[in-house]
């Protein structure tokens, strides 16, 4: 038996304890060399990686040291006795084995490798190899049953209504930020629509991140739960809401691999709704050379999986798929973005024209659920909505009720100006490029860093004219962005 | 710039840095979310993973904790000062996305593959989804390419001759020790044979850890270099010389997947052989229900790409298929082994009829090899040089150049013998239950565990007669082989 020593070391995201190689009476090596042990007690256990300390100051013979996560998730005292031993693989791990064999698997299958992924009983290494061998040879019937499994093991929102609406875009396209208007709009109208949103994880600003500038996100399920009786809607960050937790661990491999598979995107997306408890979902998929789609025919193919799916798991879904050969708006990066969206709001003459266009689709598409609007009549009825500022007055309180940003949020001081290099028609705005230099400048972590864009696709320019703006809150951002600019503007001008 | 502190805690098999949360002046968790860092001065860099320490006894701000394996690799001394940065991802990553992908890769780039993973640049969560990429979608050519890329980066051995003799034994089949025997035939007969072998990794032994029984195996290049030089021969461990160091990285995310293909098995023995500078080589595969192979038909297949793959790195081969149906001598286990090698040896009347015909079927093969020996005479060359004494007279040699074992290894005291169940034949005997029994038994860490068969696959036995006796070195060792074989014993006896 060892008694557990809580350690403050933060390994994440993986659990780590830590023996003294000599003194414990076991050998101590064979025990790493498993990789994975199993800790456990009568009541709980976990399983971690095992490093072994050759000096004492802070780790005794009879002690195992556990690192902040593994003390976390073992959920014991400080004291407590338990053992340690090889961790048994995860019976799921046969499945993973068949799959990479190339087998098809079946439904329960399936549940057991979410669910052992979800409890954190695969490694990196494991849940990598499950990613691959999926990768391109995944059926449909795999799909449906990944999604719903792993809807199934985090938390379920229930918002005791058979109509709740949900949209989502499928990301690429900076400055995109269509959520913080569709969502006042369709609020303003009454129907229930409690958005949770993910702040930036490769892209210059999360609907999250560029939503805090003007509102607490940060809300969990009971405070979420009260504003959207109150207000029909909620712009929450989904990260305190533990939905559909497997999607989140899976993402975490994904990314650094770069699977960025159809049958993935459509799971990771489809499940989180399901779990948020969305019953009607606008999707929309914008197509275009620098986006995550590409073509019209991977966007058909993109359509029928999401429509496959969604039905089965009775999410009645509208899929639009529309322009995405350049960004959205003028802002990039939360305060920017935020800037277009309330400008929107208040109706203001130079508010992005595109911006206020695309909202306004998607917005009419989600109203068209509404049975009392028959007829395709929600578009005129968003609109409607904006227009006379019934969407602002409902953002307004919306704000209020989540909690108004105390802090004043304004653009970076720090500011260099990309210029065209000729006389000329703008051809094309590179989407990637575009979004590496407000990452560079600091976006999102710096609310205020991003790009202004002074002209769009189709624009005619005169040499030397301001093609965008850097902002930044530092020299530092502003050089970084600055040299990748430099480099490659993004834009391309044409004579 | 941040102050090396060796840290004494051992993180194999990866490299862990240790920084403060807080009062370095960088935002610590940006850097561990990188999942890998890059640790660098101007002469030496390593990448590794990043814990977060929130208390200061044994670390101090300015100061980067390297564990054991962070701090070898990067080689600077404590107190050096070092920067820490977002760690490029390796460019060959780009590769493996490809082949995820289904691409065909060209040889460049597997050279890249392979030279970033034998640099440690690789997690085992990369090396993971490289290898389940490849399985199953390896062409011929990619196949010779890894291993050629393989035995490129590691050390290699040269014999300055033209005729440097190999055996190499698909694994699985128990007691299947016939290196310990063709060794000493071949040396007596004066061809160059310079064996590595393995230790054990999931079998009850392997050869080095039953040549350990009688002499010493851990011997360096030098060492080696020496002994043949003298005897022609030498039986050591491999693991002093790092001969195709990427194979034993990427054997260590193999197994716990348990990705055993056909493709890799290739590439990870001829790496080795090409690196140890083996000319002609002899390779038996042994196909039986429970063996590696199963089937006549994927032993052709098998042998296909052993000998397309050979032949274009300029290898001689001669494949051997066998019979694998059952285990080969009596004894399982290190001493068990030893004792059955040195009776065939010896030519004792009760010598193990099947180990000693298998190693002179290979020996003569190996003999066939010399141009001396014309038209097959090699068989009848290693039965002489068997029977004059001349092999053991070698292996005694062998013995004292490599250096006799001091200690003297005894099978297992505690024993415990598994009876028939009934009177009849034994119609067959699973390798692999026989093999963990072994293992449960304590072999090969305690050398004198392990399974003494006293009778094979055809013998007619009584019910009660004994069919096999475990041994082993300790109470609990025996009680956890006696346990498995009481659940199965791995013999099947028919009426």
């Amino acid at each position: 038996m060892l008694k557990i020593k809580r350690l403050a070391i933060d390994t994440h995201p993986e659990n780590t304890a830590f023996l003294l190689r000599h003194g414990n009476g076991y050998s101590a090596e064979q025990f790493q060399a498993l990789r994975k042990i199993r800790i456990g007690s009568e009541t709980s256990e976990i399983l971690a990686t095992l490093a072994l300390v050759d000096e004492s100051e802070w780790l005794a013979a009879g002690e195992i040291g556990l690192g902040e996560q593994a003390f976390r998730r073992l959920g014991l005292p400080e004291g407590a006795e338990v053992v340690i031993e090889q961790a048994r693989p995860p019976v799921s791990l046969e499945f993973v084995r068949r799959k990479i064999d190339g087998d098809t698997l079946e439904d329960s299958e399936i549940v057991a490798i979410v669910r052992d992924i979800a409890a954190h009983r695969y490694s990196p290494m494991e849940i990598g190899a499950y990613l691959v061998a999926c990768a391109g040879f995944m059926s449909t019937q795999e799909t449906l049953s990944i999604t719903r499994a792993m809807a199934d093991v985090g938390e379920k929102l229930d918002w005791k209504s058979q109509l709740v609406v949900d949209k989502h875009c499928i990301g690429g396209i900076p400055g995109n930020r269509t959520s913080m208007i569709v969502v006042p709009i369709v609020a303003a109208h009454g129907l229930i629509m409690p958005k949770t949103s993910s702040r930036a994880i490769t892209s210059p600003s999360g609907t999250a991140d560029t939503m805090e500038v003007l509102a607490n996100v940060n809300l969990c399920a009971r405070d979420m739960q009260a504003i959207v009786s109150k207000e029909h809607a909620v712009l929450a960050w989904g990260g305190q809401v533990n939905l559909s937790p497997a999607d989140d661990i899976l993402i975490s491999v994904e990314r650094p691999l770069r699977i960025d598979t159809f049958e993935q995107m459509v799971a990771s997306i489809l499940s989180k709704k399901l779990a948020a408890g969305s019953t009607h979902l606008v999707l929309d998929i914008p197509v275009g050379p620098t986006a995550k789609v590409r073509s019209q025919s991977e966007a058909v193919r993109l359509r029928k999986l999401f429509e496959y799916v969604a039905g089965k798991l009775g999410i009645e879904i509208n899929v639009v798929v529309t322009d995405g050969s350049q960004p959205i708006g003028r802002g990039i990066g939360p305060v920017l973005e935020a800037r277009d969206v309330m400008a929107v709001l208040r109706n203001d003459a130079d508010a992005p024209e595109d911006l206020r266009d695309r909202a306004l689709l998607l917005a009419g598409h989600i109203l068209d659920f509404d049975p009392e609007l028959k007829g395709g009549r929600g578009f005129a009825r968003a609109m409607e909505m904006l227009a006379s500022g019934a969407a602002l007055e409902a953002m307004e309180r919306l704000i209020d009720a989540q909690g108004r940003q105390s802090e004043k949020f304004t653009p970076g001081e720090f500011t260099h100006e990309v210029c065209a290099p000729l006389d000329g028609r703008i051809s094309m705005i590179d989407c990637h490029v575009i979004a590496r230099i407000a990452r560079l400048a600091g976006a999102p972590m710096d609310k205020g860093a991003g790009i202004d864009l002074l002209h769009k696709v189709g624009e005619q320019v005169r040499k030397g004219e301001a093609l965008y703006r850097i902002h930044a809150q530092s020299e530092t951002g502003l050089g970084f962005a600055r040299d990748l600019a430099g480099e490659d503007s993004g834009y391309e001008v044409l004579r």
